[in-house]
């Protein structure tokens, strides 16, 4: 039985409890949340305790951390837990900083910690099919690799600024996407953005709508796009073109229901945002990350070097957009 | 080159007079209308004369006859060209009186004429592709055709009194396809039907709702159903399940745009009405007919027979909406 | 806090016994099973006793029955829950015997016990969704309804001699389905059937392959095919035609991934079976009866006369089919 | 009654020659081609005349010029037949040459020639649409323009020497699309571009597979994937995301036939190639020249602004592929 200390008891600390609930293998037994009647609710919800995140590291009463706590505090939480001896699911990213999250990593390989990361995209029963596919040979040698990513609405200006903008922040869970279905990392990155959503997003010094190109070794080509608003709800589709073939997944649909009249036939709306279109996703994720701690596999994947790759890529297209020049990625 | 009389310079002639004239292999030599402006409207844009049906078929000019007259006068009009040694395409149905597409059939088997009867839905491309993969033997044997056939709006209830009811007047082409598809005759018809869409089609005796099951001697089943009002279009649909898969072919759509937004997906709506669904379809009978006489095959389908089997149909199917009971079908 | 007893512990009894389990207002309190085995398995899983059907009834530690056990058991349970007081929630059917089931009826409407009827596709999201819209008059006045249903593989000829034959067994779902989105009672019933899949379901009696048409007091007018055996998995497609519209529900797929290469494009299999396909029903379903008899509401649908109408209609079909006429309903 | 002078008798001449003999206020009046049997006997066909491009030029019995010859004739042939007084229907690209097309152009509009270019895809029937409604305001602002297009299999690499490359080549069809979907000019190019699909493309200096990112003045972004290979067929898709919603435009199928059994659901191929995909694009497009040249318009689109802006981007993309640097276009 897999003793979870939960770091956060927000919307993301929800979802993950829920599953540890779920998991025969696993339980909450302890809650950590800055504000203490959080931590309580979720807490009274599955019968565990609420402790401090300094507590949670001492006691011998947990096995491993799942840590949904704000950005900020991740490289510090991991590095805790890896001291402390605990397996650690974290949230992405580990960091805005790669060098906190180089050494980050260092002491994780040092300890020998158990260090997954939160790309929960990885796991939607759709993109883990077409990862399995491409692996498979099914379309041959990949060429291709096509993302498009767009919220429902945009956050607030406010909320940019200390995200760390789009391609660090929306992005890198595409720039993850995009090195698992290539299987091979990118070299060069393109990007172009702009504020076309809310004009608020570009005086706070980012963008809302991108497009980037990347491009591996030996010349395979990843593009994605980015918009922080679609009116139809969160749109998440890839599609992947090999040699022999293209694989492609589309959006998930509330229903299956058509209605036919003379407007034409139209299908109900996607699923509008990530906590319904990614339930099985994040279920899923935290499940293998169970099923490896308890099995004794060190080496889950999303590692904390996926975690350290997609946070350069996005970095490099941060510079890229904002010199206007290709970057290269070592 | 096959020189085509063709009787009726309605919306139907005028659909196959562009057919002939586009085949290299024919041409518009006469047309006849009891309106003789409709019949100098179409002889002029193709250069055609204009002649009384007598003239048409005395005349030794003329190869083949069309006949897209009114229905009254399909069975004459067949078995005075079949006497004067004509080829005959004629638009279904050849007769609403079984015993008149007897005597018909009787005069055109006694002549050897080449007689092919109008049910343009077998060439539609993909029905005829569809019926092209079941006698390939893609899924086996078959055990249920599916029909769903609705027209876009009901005709006036004027016309349903001389049209023979629903069943005669437009669920014939779906007895046609299903038998086509089926491979076997049915032995058994069983209907129902309401007026629901317009009271007045009730009143004059007829229904615009409709469906159908019928069961062939080794128990394999059709159902089909029709309406005579669709707010979405024309909806021509076909499916039929076998041993081995299932085959299907959906609507046509105008275009395949399909709008995003918060009210769902929508797709563009089906082709309204049979002039544009079925465009390929009549040119292609039409090709069909020509490419069979040019050749000297002397039994081109539909024929004769198809269309009086139709016939019984849709004669076993009024008699059993009429009675509440199954009809027998010899 | 609802505490159940679960009476069958079976496959339909392990589902149950997830949802009630993973419902914070009940909980599962007793596991009867003729296999001892089997209910202690369940019973440890979940934390509950194991007991007889008689103990469960007489304890005052129940307070409702989720009837899982074989069909010949339904009535006398019900009856026996009814009268211990207890709300009940039965598979489906109540009994394959009209008249055992309007007794049975009547002891429920004696003792005012809450009575719910597993016809489980209701609570489908995608035809719970079809039906909303209905009733919200999306489409206008329902006029055909079209149920098609079809089972992936054939039981043995064994099970169907006892099972009441495929409209009692298959196509009573499709019953209570076609009556769910047609909003009106049906007065005839008109059925086809044959053994087309495996003779020896034939030689048992009973039909694999069947067609049944019914009609309203008001003209309108149901469709339902069945088969025994679709090599593409679980069919279940339902489509409604009104005066305004047309609403369908596809079938749902595995993924939505899709591959296209030069055989074209290929989307993921259908979901298999019903325990897959139908995961959400299931849990809507008893979820729905937990809330009713939570919040006092007695009357929760499918109700118990939902199930005497459902086999009304399977009875009905059995003999249209047997006798070849159409058989009315009172 | 225009009289059209066909310049090239090969495949592309031959679908016009078509589409001016089918439109009654055209015809067909001479052939040239280098190789004379071709001439002789395209034009044996229409009941034209065969003679040199000078002669065509000479003669007062053409008024209008289809280009169809190959690349390097097409400037040459525009300001011969502008200097003629004739209006002009030019295949892309005017010249691979920006100067030449600039050139060109100033002779155009000395003479007040009507012009246009053949970029056959804006009048492809969903394409048309999509922009149609993009235009009425369906969508909003359009912030992000997709497009996808690949060909079924590569040409020889002896072809792509002479071709001046991928991006001139084949992507010009595609930076016309972006240009007539966007409705703002592009002042920013970067391109990627590999040879994965045949090494001895890029040993002929080329590439077959490419991604261009644009961007607008005012921010807008349009994003192009290319490859000389889909072994699906021939992929064109297109994707417009705006303010207000999302039109996209699917591939066009062979049929609407399904096939459904155990390997899942597969819809039948994409239409192979541009001759067929495009059949009615090309008619749609002759018909719209001859429409405006008969109705005295002196301006259709594509014009020969149109070609001179698309040969620029793909000039700005094939500098931007070599130097691996964004290029800016004027």
């Amino acid at each position: 039985m897999l003793r979870f200390g939960v770091l956060g008891a927000g919307r993301i600390g929800k979802v993950h409890a829920r599953t540890i609930a779920a998991n025969p293998k696993a339980k909450v037994a302890y809650i950590a949340d800055a504000v203490p009647a959080a931590a309580e609710a979720l807490a009274k919800e599955y019968g565990a305790k609420v402790a401090s995140v300094e507590e949670i590291m001492k006691t011998t009463d947990v096995d491993a951390v799942l840590i949904g706590s704000p950005t900020p505090f991740h490289a510090e939480q991991i590095q805790a837990a890896s001291n402390a001896g605990k397996a650690i699911m974290c949230e992405k990213p580990v960091s805005l900083d790669v060098n906190a999250i180089l050494e980050t990593l260092k002491i994780v390989e040092k300890n020998k910690s158990t260090l997954m990361i939160g790309f929960n995209r990885r796991f939607d029963p759709n993109f883990a099919d077409l990862e399995k596919r491409i692996r498979r040979g099914d379309i041959g040698d990949v060429e291709i690799v096509t993302v498009i990513s767009r919220d429902p609405a945009p956050p607030p200006p406010s909320y940019v600024k200390a995200s760390g903008g789009l391609f660090r922040d929306m992005m890198i869970h595409d720039f993850d996407m995009a090195r698992f279905l290539m299987g091979e990392e990118f070299v060069v990155v393109n990007a172009l953005g702009s504020s076309l959503v809310d004009k608020g997003i570009g005086e706070a010094g980012d963008v809302d709508t991108a497009a980037v190109q990347m491009q591996t070794v030996s010349g395979r080509i990843a593009v994605i796009t980015n918009s922080r608003r679609a009116t139809y709800g969160y749109d998440q589709r890839m599609e992947v073109h090999g040699s022999k073939g293209m694989l492609s997944a589309r959006n998930v649909h509330n229903t299956t229901v058509e209605i036919h009249n003379a407007d034409g036939v139209k299908a109900d709306p996607v699923q509008n945002f990530f906590v319904e279109r990614y339930v099985a996703a994040y279920a899923n994720e935290l499940n293998t990350f169970i099923d490896a701690v308890s099995s004794g596999n060190r080496d889950p994947r999303p590692s904390g070097f996926d975690g350290l790759q997609a946070q350069k890529l996005a970095d490099a297209a941060t510079e890229s957009w904002k010199t206007g020049k290709p970057v290269k990625v070592a």
